[in-house]
């Protein structure tokens, strides 16, 4: 074996054995794991590839017994995608699958196996050891329930699109007044609401805002008369005015609400919603080139002492990306979000923030997962990449040693997650 | 030799013996091959680039004694390049040529095996032959005959261009009307002659239409009252108007036209056309960074039943169009074209796609050569590059085995041309 | 050692022994080289990571024995850049540390090596020979003075953005009155004033005009009568007016004063100027996703006897760039500015480069330093990225032999830059 891949092979034994925390997922907390293979195939993952190689959608209305056959012979023609490898790994790993294709002829044993560990008692501890995960991030939105949350294994965040750009729907104003015990009249009674409710959530435990937002969003401050007005359009129903204000100015006041929490402020951008007429269900959303984060700086200027940290859904932007990580203060690079997640793009952008951008400001991976059981082969998949880089980028051309690298590696996967969402603060 | 360079080659090996579909080329189906060196070194990426490389422009109208030296004086200044090494690999294979540069020196005897081979039958036959190459598409103007093509070897191609965005010019009408046998008087008139021009194709043996669009262009459903006004302030002559509405409006019935013949339909977007005053024929072109896919969705959208052939001209847009790779069930990859079609560009471009499209939604490569002996260098540097990706990028992560391999590149190379222009229907 | 890590430095030992030349520097001709470690440390890579790595804007008000250490203690968390890799390896080459991290309890002998260099006889010319730079160009405001500059070393080019983009301000009009004697009333006479400046400049040994430009900015052959409008209207101080007009009208005669030296014309391309509030000194500048190139085009097409040499600051317009390198005559691919100069973003767009652009229009690199000392380890980071990508993506497929690539990297390094502007004429 030549040398390169003997030292990719001991930076993976090391980074294999760092706890990660994971700082963004949607596994939602009375729920996390799979009660049966279906839940894990009907990720969108499964279901939007099966779907773009010519599986048609009504297949999804179907029972196991039809569903899971067709969406597996049509997923033969997605069997070299890392996906489709990220299943493998999941079902050998966490349920004894030993072959190396998921057929029509070999699921129902792996289906058995699912069930049976859902029915194991700690069951979600179990996932998360084998992973070597310590903490998930969950994405709460604002009217979701937060007692009973297993503080010790997930932090709650607080997931701020609705509240951002769904205002104008009755029922959104109508949850927000009963969440925050906030009467809904004007600018500051919006403000009061949404002040109220990010108590709420640091109270239960939240240790991050999240919001994802379209190409090219600018953010800007806006004048409180503009503010006032176009809040008290809209929560009147009124309709007409300018959303963009409305949308700005209630962006502007969460992210004043992170700093008066010191919350983190997650922001991910760059997505086009529901671009796909004819998608399956979370299978309707793209990235779209031709734009820049340039739109963000009002917000990343205005709120200095907010930590925000950013990921991009568009290639173009990894590197504009990583000057802004490279020069801001405040600014986080975090994970490879959505169409990025794949080694392709990793490799390349994960060298260019290792090479140029402070160690400590490098969130390595998050998983985005909505059942644990992705944690194992995501985590994994950025593990091998990690070495990788480490080992070709880093080490190799001799900007670090060996044990550099791994002190990197520990600070991407865990560290700097936990200093920066004050993890060890309890 | 280590292993991933051995594995490399065995992998290159398999892809050798694939005999390749050209979905794309510029070949003239009655004067497909060269005639003489000139036809060979008049190829635009030597004029443009020794053009560029500081060779004046006058050279070109010079006889073959003197425009050949001269040309080929400045070729030493771009023999660094991959297109150079097009003419070195096709020189060699297909002639016999045994320099490792071609100079003013030893370009005569060349020019003599050139000629002579010309006039040895079934040249083309030969040349294809050689190149393992079975099929090629051509790309024929509405108006150019179909008759006598040897659809053995070719496949008729409509290209669109012209009929999208030339109808302001009387000649492209009165060859429509001609063509069509349908007098041109308004919006239904127009789509009437569309619709003969795309059946006039399909009954000739074509089996794609294909269209070149400038970077950013934006597709939508037209209203029928706008159409028509359009077309009948255009058909008349008449002048001012919004063109984009009449292109657009086309654009889309050819569309419809192509799902009523089940043809699939070649985007290629992206093009800058004369954007440099002062290249030499064909070098005037360029790509333009900064621009989304996103303004051909509404057409993506319209037509889900028509599959479309994606490719772009710009970097920044390689992730993009993966994306609609991945869950757009009518969005197929289509090779790497022009200022891309280099191994630099190529080679990223493919890991992503291996790794997260549908390995059955991908067409690897096509030529877009204007004369046969070109395909053998492009196809085969395609082909190392293949090998390449596939060995160090599938194969070593662990992403299926080299007998998985082989098949997507037997996938990317042939089958999946063969299926989606449904080539083995006769 | 496997036979790719043997070529590539047997590569990087020829290239090593090319003497470079450095087409843009910010070396202030008098005062070049370091006196203190603080000039050395207080190169806006240091301060503007340190900072962003979290410390405190003040450090830098401080004297050496507060701020060095302050300084220090922050860079501990960007010991994994590329940057600080800089830093320690001038330290070695030029002054003799022998640790493997800088830190507040070793800089001190460093800081005394630094000062007692700096009065050694002949200091510019032994960096300059130890990191085997010929000629290092200036980059000169235009109002400053040129004599006794040594031009044996130096080589002044004119900086143009203050006379393009500042002529609004009664300073830089009053002193280009004073350095061109020109009074300035209206256009005719603004464009003698930029006439004269530029014929004094040539006359003191300048070789090059240089401007840094927005990201889309869009240059364009203003009419006469607007610039002479505009012209009065900003000469008189009246304001208002179209600022878009003088500008391009500026940067159109500073082309043409140009072509009338033979005077090569760098434009750099994309800085977002003041981006970041809260940075350091020259460290609030940023790139900005999402534009293209072609808005220069109108000034390229202009132009075609003045060499464009040509930089951008984001990955978005590195292959954008490469095709205007590839057919435009008057293009020169140059260097790897600012945040695209890390290896990551070096080494695929060399590789580009190589692959599709004239090996004599490709300038391989500038340093943009500040000080002489940061020569040695930028161009030695590019040489060791230039000996990769020559080895792995120029020799080892085959597009050329050993000897092949260290002629082109003479070009690269050396040769492409005495042409281009003209060295040897003296």
């Amino acid at each position: 074996m030549p040398t390169s891949q003997q030292l990719e092979q001991r930076l993976l034994d090391l980074i294999m054995d760092i706890n990660a925390v994971d700082v963004h997922s949607h596994v939602p907390a009375h729920e996390p794991f799979a009660r049966s293979l279906r839940d894990l195939l009907g990720y969108h993952y499964y279901t939007e590839l099966a779907h773009s190689a010519g599986m048609g959608k009504s297949v999804l209305d179907e029972p196991d017994e039809q569903m899971i056959p067709a969406l597996l012979e049509a997923m033969e023609r997605i069997d070299n995608t890392v996906q489709y490898g990220w299943m493998l790994e999941l079902a050998r790993e966490l349920f004894g699958f030993e072959h190396d294709r998921l057929t029509p002829g070999n699921w129902e044993p792996l289906a058995e196996a699912v069930r049976h560990a859902a029915s194991e008692p700690n069951r979600a501890r179990d996932i998360l050891g084998q992973s070597n995960i310590g903490k998930v991030f969950l994405t709460n939105s604002f009217d979701e329930t937060l007692d009973d949350i297993d503080t010790e294994l997930y932090v709650p965040s607080l997931r701020a699109d609705t509240l951002v750009f769904d205002l104008h729907k009755p029922q959104v104003r109508e949850n927000l007044e009963r969440v925050s015990g906030v009467t809904l009249k004007g600018g500051e009674s919006l403000k009061d609401a949404l002040s109220a409710v990010v108590e709420h959530f640091w109270a239960h435990g939240a240790r991050s805002a999240a919001i994802s937002l379209p190409p090219g969003f600018r953010a800007y401050r806006v004048a409180d008369a503009d503010f006032n007005r176009e809040a008290e359009r809209t929560l009147t129903g009124s309709g007409g005015g300018d959303r963009q204000i409305l949308q700005s100015g209630v962006l502007f006041h969460l992210a004043e609400c992170c700093r008066q929490n010191a919350l983190p402020f997650q922001l991910m951008c760059g997505v086009v919603r529901d671009a796909y007429s004819h998608g399956v269900p979370q299978g309707t959303d793209l990235p779209a080139a031709g734009h820049s984060l340039r739109g963000l700086l009002p917000l990343l200027n205005a709120f200095p002492e907010v930590t925000f940290c950013l990921s991009v859904l568009n290639a173009g932007q990894m590197q504009e990306l990583g000057a802004y990580g490279w020069i801001v203060q405040n600014v986080v690079l975090s994970g490879h979000w959505w169409y990025l997640n794949i080694p392709a793009h990793i490799e390349p952008d994960l060298a260019a923030r290792l090479q140029s951008v402070p160690k400590t400001k490098l969130i390595g991976y998050y998983s985005d997962m909505y059942k644990l059981e992705f944690g194992l082969p995501k985590f994994n998949m950025y593990r091998r990449s990690l070495a990788r880089v480490l080992a070709r980028r880093f080490v190799e051309p001799g900007y670090g040693t060996e044990d550099d690298a791994a002190g990197v590696a520990r600070l991407m996967l865990r560290e700097n997650a936990v200093r920066i969402f004050r993890l060890d603060e309890e």
